[in-house]
């Protein structure tokens, strides 16, 4: 298909492509374009100025704006969307009387002028069905995750080892930023929707865990400025603190989610039964997860486990608390699902889910874990291992 | 206004409002709504999750999703944008026939459901006109320029001091990162448009200078992954090669752009001769530019000075040139105007340009220079002054 690929990649893709033309079928639609970066990564492994026509049945076209990697027999080079019909019909082709864009990621503009170039066709939204396949990782995708989420905790597993007595917690942040880039990360923290921002990741020691958040981060952080009010806040490092280190890993374009607790000098008392009520409610949470959980049950699990430890009025946030325990991961750090209060989503074999039982302490800040499990016919496999315990600076 | 600002940031927000306000008036439109974080921080100094609705006449009105520092007379809490309409209702405010949203910023799906919050209004594009406006920055966003480019040349002359023979451009570009990041930069790159993404910024050396991006930069790189194509690609820095370094400074949410050029030992008597032209035409074109300048005239003085020194065929790219010498900085990395071939742009007193005239020299790499300049009444003043020379590594 694509020239320069390895065939394990292309069946991938394959299974990418056939898995959505029959959602597309599904929906009563005769075909998806697709026009936005994560979408285009995920159909064709690479990001480009273009966009993939994904027809309901049949193999898809790629049309490519600016040069770029991607070459084969589907792949044409046009100036402006509105010579797609042309050459699909040049192709024989039928032209789409349903079509599918991607209305909750393309601007307006975006998806106005892609659906007019497509003369008559009627416009639906396409971005819930990409999102639900991409939530369900194929074959090659686990492979990537797998390694990811190795790569990832072997860093993970060095943090302590850049930090030094007297530091702000941006100081240290800068310092395991440089370890993960040197690790291999391409530091690219990509997100889905326009308003969630962040940098690579987020520091929160002390208070700043439980600041109050316009994002919509299981524990936010005030941030260093207004204008990107998330994560570490420039508070010195100080005895007693705890400082919760949530930094995702990127090696690949896949990123997995990994988050660990430090304590400077010794925590009080209750810092370090709320983190083992963390540690507890991960295990208990990814023991019970398998195909066919529901997850908002298993979001009352943790709920149910953090009310009988006491600590129901510190999860998940201080005075302002995510109503979710976990979500999936992959091409963005907020994919499908979601295991919250209200969720519908089922786990499937296959999904990729970041589980974060997290508490704030009054006193003492942030305590608890997040690792990426991926959901296997037999259970959750924790696929950034390493040790959950709080570590002591 | 709002609570906890300084008068004089006060009176900036005011001057914004209200130049966006004739705009809104002058297009025959009621109101603007505005619900992307850079838009929003452009009208309240601040990201949060919500909506900053600003009538034709009047006070405008802030409403908030989730908690943050936004606090006032018209700052309400809002759980959905459909509640908008009723408060103004009950506020005695009539409710626009014709709205502008941002329907080059906003998601289909974002654009629809605000446009469906205010019943009967018909919706008209915003976003040029918002991005009109903060093209010219007000007094208080000069002085935050001015001190961001200081910082930002700070940065730049320190460099060469964190480089070491025998480095790939990825390992040189991390501990670069770490300079700007201690030096207080929030590191994120903020870019108009989904389609362009970076990290922190580029560092190409070599062949990678005229490499082909799927992205619209002046000179891309091929990065490290397909799923980032973009800047330095992992190549090992060796003798005779130009390294260009053009590293975003972002120290109070608005960005500085500046590249300097470096040599590892000692390059080609052409490097050195094109990358005096870029400096001769960087000069020219700052000296031309004043209230007034037409922008396609200053990139035809400078593609004029490009031909005259022999280096046309390397200007602004190898086999794909970027059609324009300089752009607008501000919030964004690329903001208004475009320096470039058929720009009907035109410069005004308070633009902040970033001047970029660059070659690609086969065998060598990329040479070149940029600079954040301001343009005033009596012509452009550089923000980011610092040593335009070719630095021997």
């Amino acid at each position: 298909m694509f020239t320069g690929y390895s065939s394990d990649l292309i069946d991938d893709f394959r299974l990418r492509w056939l898995r959505l033309q029959a959602c597309v079928r599904e929906a009563g639609a005769d075909a998806l374009a697709v026009g936005t970066n994560v979408n285009l990564l995920y159909l064709t492994g690479r990001v480009f100025m273009g966009v993939c026509y994904l027809p309901a049945e049949g193999a898809p076209w790629f049309f490519v704006r600016r040069p770029c990697g991607l070459k084969g027999p589907n792949v044409r080079e046009i100036r402006k969307p509105e010579q797609i019909a042309e050459i699909l019909a040049a192709a024989g082709l039928p032209l789409p009387k349903t079509l599918m864009l991607e209305a909750d990621d393309l601007t307006h503009s975006e998806w106005a002028r892609l659906g007019a170039a497509f003369p008559g066709a009627s416009v639906a939204n396409g971005s819930a069905l990409l999102r639900s396949c991409r939530a369900v990782k194929t074959p090659y995708e686990i492979r990537v995750m797998k390694k990811t989420g190795s790569r990832h905790a072997d860093v993970v597993m060095r943090f302590a080892s850049v930090y030094s007595p007297g530091m702000t917690d941006q100081a240290w942040s800068i310092e395991m930023f440089r370890l993960m880039l040197q690790a291999g990360s391409l530091g690219l923290f990509r997100i889905a929707g326009g308003s969630m921002e962040g940098f690579m990741g987020t520091i929160l020691a002390g208070d700043n865990g439980g600041a109050v958040s316009p994002y919509d981060f299981a524990l936010g952080g005030a941030g260093l400025h207004p204008s990107l009010p998330v994560g570490q806040n420039g508070v010195l490092l100080k005895e007693s603190m705890s400082v919760m280190v949530d930094v995702a890993g990127n090696f690949y374009g896949y990123l997995t989610d990994c988050t660990r607790t430090f304590g400077v000098g010794r925590l009080s008392p209750d810092a370090y039964r709320a983190h083992q009520t963390a540690i507890d409610i991960q295990r208990a949470v990814a023991a019970a997860g398998k195909p066919g959980s529901r997850c908002e049950d298993l979001y009352a699990l943790a709920l149910d486990m953090a009310e009988k430890a006491g600590f129901a009025q510190h999860f998940m946030g201080g005075a302002q608390k995510a109503k979710f325990v976990g979500h999936g991961v992959g091409l963005v750090i907020n994919e499908q699902p979601v295991l919250g209060a209200r969720s519908k989503d089922v786990l499937e074999a296959g999904m990729c889910i970041a589980l974060e039982p997290k508490f704030v302490i009054p006193g003492t800040g942030a305590v608890g874990v997040e690792d990426t499990f991926l959901v296997t016919p037999n259970g959750m496999e924790n696929l950034t291992v390493c040790d959950p315990s709080i570590q002591t600076l």
